[in-house]
């Protein structure tokens, strides 16, 4: 049994009965407090950063991952206005909604709480650290991270500034915990604790999330694959859609509401193709493409073009790489993503009223989208502040989870003395 | 491998995908002539019915199980008129909700769509059957039925009553299955089913519910241990706190959310208690008193006391037994609840403003009440209809589980060419 994760497990869960019933000027306060401090303190946390990030270099790290771990002013400032959004955002806890009179006059009605306990487990990216911890304290749950170990250092120092900032403001310093014990062992041993916590968010690759899915014993929201989509129907307007998927395949490409799969109706390929390809060969990007997008791109010069291969359907790329394929038809597109989508993203690019409703009622992803970048799926877009995650499941919340998607609500009843007859 | 049970799982997921696409008028239609054939099959199905209480007997089943068990004419008219109500509830299936526009466009909101496949396991009570199955019907999910062996028959003739209805109404028939093996391993199985089934709800014991806990590889909804709680505060006006008391205790003392035990403000448990104490004896109701309230009800007559054991506290009587126990102040009830509750149902019988309001905020139970009886925690009397279940857990629905309760939802996203600058 480890000593530490239990400890903090407990103190964590003895917070978040406080926490639960702390004020939103408090929270607040304390939000506000951590944005300031991520200025002041900048010379400490990068001090801290940079040792991460020469330790990771030294190891061989790759590029893209030590881009994701590095921290500078500039990202210390952005951290520090996403806290400061998360403040401005209306506090979830304590909404009462779907309130009624019932025929025997009982008042009913939900009231808005916190989970109380959430564990995150995550890669090596600092910034997580704090969006996690500050959507959490703003929704009155207390949390325990547990990130990448080529981060402690980062992580370590973020800790100490949202406890101090939890200090300076009287509220529950023990309401955020970071494990700074990094042996793998310990994440079995966390998914065991049912009793001191309530939901684990898994954030990373797909064997992280299968492990803790298959392992927790308490519930998990897992997310982050996403095997995105883009239909582009037969009377979708060339232009537009050439922009649209553009921007969903270059924009960011190692996120996962960036594009993977293109699907084309056959009646447009031989105009859409050629434009399409041309604008994302511009960006670099690789098109694996089926026999009959493979027979028309061929034709044009300048291109990363190959044959695609079974494996490419249902892939994340997470790079400059596109899958395409020809379609018969709506119907064979909705196949497609029935078969080969992770339940993530999808968008179809139409002028048709009815192609748009059946892929909005059909498609059963936690996002469809008509005419628009697959990009747009994020808790910042969505106008949600920042987020947890993005959840791919169907159970409590789907889609990016920020603050009202990490609480619950109990039954309120007020009655003057109410039996049941 | 068990083949029924995959067989069955896998015609339920493909029903799934089209029943989730059926008008309300088609759901309704296969409600309506399922609440026909309980009138019309009441032969048939009272006859099964009949073969599995002469087994159950024989096999020395308890009463109270028995009792359960047992359907009759009147059962079947009252399942047929439940039907009915689930019929005429609104369709949680297709809701658009939280729809906005956003700075750049984009039409944002979210639709509600069926989880997919929900599997119930549940004890030997025919009328769960019906319950369950059309629930699932009208919120558009497949169901799979594993109900207690003892009702295999009634079971039978209620799953071919239902099935019927869905043939003639051009409804994918395959959408319910009952699972007639009744080897205890196939269970292990199922749980491990997670491409198959979205959701697993056990209905039963505590020790059902911890082994389905323990062991699904999908998310669980658990609940129907309720360790009920009713605190008469020093301000409660005595004779509607006995009404209350009586109705919680002694309405239906074999179900879930009766009330266990009775905390008692020491201010009034002089005056309060001989009063009520005389009037659950009239139903036989056992008291099992902490040291204070025994020493004054020992001066009455009449009685069945007993001196409370550390067991009473947080035990779930399922029976005409309460324990009682005297505290000094509300924080000492708040303090013995947050201790021994099961998250169910607590309630409060007060006059005073701030208690009611602090009781309200602070408990952390699915359904918290003010002067009200515990009994009204329930799907029918929360206006739900009929209920899959009472979560007492904080992920996904907390309480009564209704029609809305069992959907997800989708973001849906209608735009016109933006993308992500």
């Amino acid at each position: 049994m480890n000593n530490e994760l239990h400890e903090k497990a407990q103190l964590a869960r003895t917070a978040a009965r406080n926490l639960a019933h702390l004020s939103t000027e408090v929270k607040n306060k304390v939000l506000q407090s951590i944005a300031v401090a991520l200025g002041t303190n900048q010379a400490e946390i990068l001090t801290a950063n940079a040792v991460d990030y020469h330790d990771a270099q030294a190891t061989g790290m790759e590029e893209a991952l030590l881009d994701r771990l590095r921290l500078d002013g500039a990202r210390l400032n952005a951290m520090a206005a996403d806290v400061q959004a998360i403040a401005a955002l209306p506090d979830p806890v304590g909404e009462v909604f779907d309130m009624r009179t019932l025929p025997n006059g009982l008042q009913l009605g939900k009231k808005r709480v916190p989970l109380g306990v959430i564990a995150a487990i995550y890669e090596s990216r600092p910034n997580v650290t704090i969006d996690i911890a500050c959507l959490c304290l703003k929704s009155g749950n207390a949390v325990i991270l547990r990130g990448g170990k080529e981060t402690l250092r980062s992580n370590k120092a973020l800790a100490d500034t949202i406890r101090k900032a939890l200090a300076e403001a009287g509220a529950p310093v023990e309401a955020v915990q970071l494990i700074e014990d990094t042996d793998r062992a310990l994440v079995g041993e966390l998914l065991k604790m049912r009793n001191l916590i309530d939901l684990v968010v898994p954030r990373g690759g797909a064997g992280l999330i299968g492990y803790v899915r298959d392992n927790a014993a308490m519930p998990v929201i897992a997310g982050g694959i996403g095997v995105c989509h883009t239909f582009v129907d037969n009377t979708a307007l060339l232009n537009k859609a050439v922009d649209i998927v553009y921007n969903a395949k270059v924009q960011r490409p190692t996120v996962c509401n960036a594009l993977d799969t293109i699907l084309v109706h056959k009646d447009v390929a031989d105009a859409f193709l050629p434009l399409m390809a041309t604008a994302l060969a511009k960006a670099g990007v690789e098109l694996h493409c089926d026999d009959t997008s493979l027979e028309i791109l061929q034709k044009q010069s300048g291109l990363k073009l190959k044959p695609a291969v079974p494996d490419d359907w249902g892939k994340e790329f997470l790079a400059l790489i596109a899958a395409i394929k020809v379609v018969d038809s709506l119907d064979e597109a909705l196949d497609h993503i029935d078969c080969y989508g992770s339940g993530h993203t999808e968008a179809i690019i139409t002028e048709d009223y009815t192609s748009a409703m059946r892929f909005l009622n059909e498609v059963d992803s936690a996002a469809v989208l008509v005419n628009a970048s697959t990009r747009f799926t994020d808790g910042g877009q969505f106008g949600l502040g920042a987020e947890v995650g993005i959840s791919t499941q169907k159970m409590h919340a789907r889609g990016p989870m920020g603050l009202k998607e990490i609480t619950s609500y109990k039954w309120i009843c007020m009655g003057c003395g109410q039996v049941r007859p």
